[in-house]
């Protein structure tokens, strides 16, 4: 039979060092509160109960943290009388009985599955706490964890280590896994005589030998255990979130020249034989097919792209943008709530907003569609086939049919018949000489200017 | 006299990890099919005949190879049966008679003439077989290369290496050198009695001296040997590429704020005193004159920016695109198959495609050349110290004389005479106190419409 | 009493490696003139009487250290004959008598007042000789200090050092205290017969000790002491500067996705819980404040963004913008010399100079500001909560009133009164079935076309 298991994620602390007017795991990495991330890790190891330990923001946390993947229950920690004082605030969510208990932390997002599940084997396999660890080629300031004959000893604090003990390079992580059916005692017996008068977690390694218990310690890799406590470290984490998953990609036949310079979401999709050039963003919510290329100085949100199509550079495509296969979106293009049909082209300089374009349309550089009036929204219906002349204005609501022209420069505002030509544009007017005449007057306006300036 | 060469690239692999719907070796580094990068380095060692041994892609991959330097004939391997077997597809092309046969891959674009020079050199001092080889901190997984009193003794591979062998740090390269009268006699030699059965090429060391000849190592910087297998490493070699490139530009006087933000192509010259922002890329074919500035967030392909000019921030040249000295093109504007003159401006938002620009005239923001009817490209021809109001639509083909002045916001569809004014726009119109009276009725719509979903 | 400091900049270097049509020390850091950052460092320690030793560009070069801080005198050294000599340049200003004597390099931009205080701390102490130094992992190739006893004995030169001296770790920065009564007499001791028979300042250390007085050596991180002689040192500096202050950003609550993509001038101020996404160059004189966010691709430079307003992605604010709270310029817009009120939205493809947006006001997809007539600049003033529709042009001097609503597509040159609606744009016309027409006339033309060509 499966074992149940309850994980705690600790997000109360007050986060002072990242001097921030929000509670630090919901500060975001990849586009997704570091908490949710954590959720996440805790999902992919087939864990379902949570509860979480909110403090600062305890609203704002529990939403972040609620991601539908697994069922979230809030404590709130009142005092902050350190960690083992923090999981007790999920006493009644212990109680429930669990054969894991797993601690973790609202602010250690790259964390994966995999210790996770290594933590619980442990447990399975009759130990009591099971602490995760990591190795370091620089220990100092760390707690060492003392390991004999496979069992953990101890977690040494730097400060109280031998000289021998600062040589080991195997360090706490802070996570652990503690036996569900010995949890609640085994917390209870925490005590706070110490310096600081708080109650550690850690101090659980002693409290279960003392007991008659046994606790041991799994590694997992650094990276996943590193923790936030300034925006110094929220970037470090951020880019070992973005290596991590954009060479997950490359590895998947996804081409990027530069990929230091691709940022990714938590959430994008980018299929094999993507070519991704260098400097783009991707916001949450994207999806691009096989073959696409998203040019240089791309920023796409919430969008679709279909295979064989190509983006950028310089294009922004934001949410509801859909992109048919083939078609293009090119330099300055704005693209929002928009369907652009298969092999269509949107080229230069434009904004197509709450609008679709038929397969094979062109739209000429510079071409808008007026959505908005100031208070609502409107559509923008243009065919297959048509081509929007250069710097033209479409007045929404509007249709522009199948195979229809507008002339350059014309504001439509009334719907145009497939095949048909609309114009929206003055006549031309030219005054011979004039401009010589005009240059002359600007001229004496200007040095009328400085001579008034002069004279103040 | 000369010695005759003959180089034979290996690019017949499948590359199944880089998931790609190509070979890899046409995969472009710097812009450039990696294939011809190694093309290049054989023309800069004076090398011009290529033997070129194709298996995926055959006939894409002997276009990409085909750079016009060397004269390269292909040959097809039919069957994958190791390095040995691959060498023995151009069987004809060393039959013809070289004094030095050189082997090389398609996948490592980052060697240059040097190690290839170095190698003949070692064939014309009398051996027969020279092994292009590297030093590493970390040689886990190489072949070692055992060196005797000189001689190059055995190419052990990693597995079979004892503890005292795995300490060596000089490993094989893949590249090799071998004497062009033997050569047909050795690769003939090799056996397949190994556990892939498969014919390897390193077998030639340990025959050549079975036979009374001499094997010996020349040494390379590790990078040039660098292959390629995952699109990962792709991404890693043109990380190495970029960094050579910008490193021998920034030291011939070429300014750059963040080298890592710049992106160079094979190609691209930069002139002395150029200095490049962070963020611009640079496609094939361009090439900028001293003194240019280009500003953060350029794109650049086929353009030639001449001396004084500035480009960006934000700006995208085309092919075609001829910056006259001291002119400029700037943020969000496109210029494509059209010279600016001289001095001349076209500073925003403005696309001037299939275009001339005199020298010393003004372009203002959102002006568009129209030069597109849906079929054909049309040319728009502005004269010297013109001025073209913002926001203007001119619809190619046309011409604005010497001086002319095109009025703000018109749509130009006829010639405009040097020094004349022109029009193009409608006469405005007020309705006095009607803003608020539309305002009333789009709120009237939009409560409307809440209360009609709310309904449903 | 407080002692008196006189800081002498070497700046008078030929900078041949930089191979530049200006003296190194012009070269900016961080948007800077690399010598007003020596000057910078120089205030900080407060030290307010500078010579300055030039030579190239020696007028360009006074003119760059004169930040306004400190008093600097300009010395012309007219022959190239080692450091020695190019100190006593300033012997005028020597002679005054300081109670210091600061030898600095105008090439070293990285240094802080750090050092420079601890090298006078060593004089104040009763040394007459304090050099600065600094500790590295591979100091092949630098002037080793020789310390007995806490006194610095000399400094040998990496080429005249035994093997053991050459394992010393601890090196000469070049930067040098001097008693200021015995600068004079020692300078004047320098000698120059050596192989290239030039003065070298680091001659005191012995000189100091043959008349009996003291010298030693204070330890400054290395890289506050990295010199400049080519491009790529240039760009290495700079990016010392930048991970150095974007750092300092991130600690006092600046969010940075990626640090590593933003750069920084040497004034710009970012306010806690300001948000800077991927890719955004801030330009010298950028204020943002609290709550702001800087979406990836923005360019800034002389600009003010208040609290809670938002910029981008690829917006470009130039010097005069500035951003009401939670107002909003977005994806290819310009603002220039423009206010724009609270709540204002500028949201795509606009150009905005010389203007001012009332607070609320919303401006339309590519909405220009016809600001230049080609010789004066004018300006355009918009209301509150007004509405310009999209692709309007606002020819100015103009002024739309509060609650106003310009037409879409509208040429407003006229001013617009409050509450009224402006149209500015030509009627609509349809020509049925014109289009089928006019695409076939236009194959045609193509078609013939190519005929002709291939008639050639």
């Amino acid at each position: 039979m499966e074992r149940t298991c309850l994980a705690i994620i600790l997000a109360a602390g007050e986060s002072t060092r990242m001097k921030s007017s929000m509670s630090k795991v919901l500060h975001p990495v990849a586009g997704r509160p570091m908490v949710a991330h954590v959720v996440d890790a805790l999902a992919s190891a087939s864990i379902s109960d949570v509860a979480l330990v909110v403090g600062r923001d305890a609203e704002t946390v529990s939403a972040a943290a609620s991601t539908g993947e697994v069922e979230v229950a809030s404590f709130l920690q009142k005092e902050r009388l350190g960690t083992g004082h923090a999981v007790l605030a999920a006493r009644e969510a212990i109680a429930k009985g669990y054969d894991d208990i797993l601690v973790v932390f609202g602010d250690t997002p790259l964390v994966t599955g995999a210790p996770l599940k290594a933590a619980r084997d442990g447990l399975a396999k009759g130990n009591d706490v099971v602490v995760i660890g990591f190795r370091t080629a620089d220990p100092t300031g760390y707690g060492r964890l003392i390991v004999e004959g496979g069992a953990l000893i101890a977690i040494r604090e730097h400060k109280d280590a031998s000289e021998e003990e600062r040589r080991i390079a195997y360090c706490n992580g802070g996570l652990m896994a503690i036996n569900g059916r010995k949890a609640l005692d085994l917390l209870d017996r925490i005590g706070n005589a110490n310096v600081k008068g708080e109650y550690y977690l850690t101090d659980l390694v002693e409290i279960v030998r003392s007991v008659g218990g046994r606790a041991i310690a799994v590694e997992a890799p650094k990276d996943e255990l590193t923790g936030c406590n300034t925006r110094a470290e929220l970037a470090y984490i951020e880019r070992l979130w973005q290596q991590r998953r954009r060479h997950e990609l490359m590895l998947a036949g996804v081409s990027m020249i530069a990929p230091e310079t691709v940022f990714l979401s938590w959430d994008t999709e980018l299929a094999q034989d993507v070519l991704v050039e260098p400097n783009v963003v991707f916001g949450p919510g994207v999806r691009v097919e096989s073959g696409a290329i998203i040019h240089a100085f791309s920023h796409l949100e919430g969008a679709h792209v279909r295979a064989g199509a190509t983006v950028g550079p310089f294009a922004r495509l934001r949410p509801g943008a859909e992109l048919g296969p083939k078609s293009k979106v090119g330099n300055f293009c704005e693209v929002k709530k928009a369907e652009i049909g298969a092999g269509a082209k949107v080229n230069h300089l434009t904004y197509i907003g709450d609008a679709f374009v038929g397969a094979g349309s062109n739209i000429g550089a510079g071409t808008i569609t007026c959505n908005y009036d100031g208070v609502n929204k409107h559509i923008t219906h243009i065919g297959e086939n048509a081509f929007v002349g250069s710097n033209s204005s479409l007045v929404a609501p509007v249709a522009i049919g199948d195979g229809a022209l507008v002339a350059s420069g014309s504001v439509i505002t009334a719907d145009v018949p497939a095949d048909a030509v609309a114009f929206g544009r003055a006549r031309q007017e030219i005054k011979p000489g004039r401009a010589r005449i005009l240059r002359e007057r600007y001229e004496a306006e200007k040095a009328a200017k400085k001579k008034a300036k002069a004279a103040e």
